[in-house]
Formats: C-alpha cells, structure tokens, sequence
C-alpha cells in the first residue's frame, strides 16, 4: 500500500483559499507521473484540512450532503503527493497517486473518457 | 500563429453537459505535451458551443457578467486540441496548445504556481 504524506501547511496559506457561497471550492485531481486530469469534486474547509493533514483526498458530496474519502469503500485510494491553489485562491489542485483500478466509478482510469466529437456513445 | 481546429460535435452529445443552477460548468484547461493544469474557469453553454466552433477558449467571466475569449487582449491566446466531458457530464476538460507567456493573468505559465506547505508568500 502506497505510504500517506501528509502536507504541513500554515494558516496564512489556508487562509488564502476563497469559498463560494455554499463553503466550497471546486479541487482538480491529476495523477502524478501521467499528467492525466482524473476527476473534479469539492471540498470545503474540513475535508482540504482533512486531504492535507491525512495525504488522502477527502471531499465535500453536494448531492449526498456528507464526506467522503476517495477510495474509502472501492480501495481506489488516492496518496496526495503535491497540493497548489491557484492565483485567485478559489481552484484547488492535488497531484496523487492514484491506487487502485482509477478514479472514475466507471471503471475507467479518469473521469474525463468521452471526447466532443467521438458521438455520444454511452453515458457511464 | 496556431491554426484553429474547431471540434464538430452533435447535439446529443451537448446534451450531456449538466450545467450547475447558474447555468455554468467548470471547465479545467491542461496543456497539449507538458500535460500542465494551466488554469480553471467557467462556461455557459453558448461559451461551449462557441469554444468548440472557434477552436479557442471562451469563458463566462462571472465577476464581470461577460463573455470573454482567453488571450483576446494579453495575446496568451489557447488553441483547442481535445475536448472531453467528465463522467456526470457537469465538468469539461479542454487539451490546449497555450500560445505567449502562458495562461495566468500574473506572468506565470499555470494559474497553480502556490503549493501547499510553501507558505504563503506572494498573492499573485
């Protein structure tokens, strides 16, 4: 099992990330070493403390109302290995390594496996 | 100059695009090659349409009620290589060829220039 690497941050830096209305920030997940875009979902202050302080990506579900953590029930964990927030402080973004068969519940590796233009073959 | 390759897409496909309460869908821009996550920004479904069309990336600037085409002024204009839609249909993932200094309105070339545990220096 991959080792957790849990990220020290200070508060001034937490302090720099900007909430929508609803307390979230929308957190865009990359796989290290393939550069490839895995998933999108949110997070509001609790569950970036939580991804940081455990080197596990946790999240916000806005249809469940709840937390979760990536991989939790599935075993497609994810291991944050980088973490940035982006100029206007309200996009977050986690380089992990992605355990596991991937991220999408699919069962595809990324969540982004339909291209415009291929035709609207299968929606997941 | 990049040449535009506009993506001629299907209105089946469009129609998977689940957009958000205020019309708008999230949609991440990584770099063709280097695989970078440049920058995230947001789009209506006529700044999608228009997107695909022109081959360049047009966005709903929710701070200014407008549409805006990245790099019309700056020069750091993005061509479209691929375009892809997540899983639930409610986020876009758009592979650029990123033209001038990048795509971050401070000079930096991606908009995630600040990690976690760094500190908190600089606020673009």
């Amino acid at each position: 099992m991959p080792v957790a690497t849990p990220i020290a941050v200070t508060e001034d830096e937490l302090a720099l990330v900007r909430y929508d209305s609803n307390g979230l920030v929308p957190a865009v997940v990359q796989e290290q070493g393939t550069g490839a875009v895995l998933m999108v979902a949110w997070m509001n202050e609790a569950a970036l403390r939580r991804t940081l302080e455990t080197g596990r990506t946790w999240f916000w579900s806005r249809s469940r109302q709840e937390y979760w953590c990536k991989g939790e029930t599935s075993g497609d964990r994810q291991w944050v290995r980088e973490a940035f927030y982006d100029c206007d402080g309200d996009v977050l973004l986690f380089v992990v390594e992605q355990e596991g068969r991937g991220a999408c519940h699919t069962g595809e590796r990324t969540c982004f496996y339909r291209r415009f233009g291929d035709g609207a073959a299968g929606t997941g």
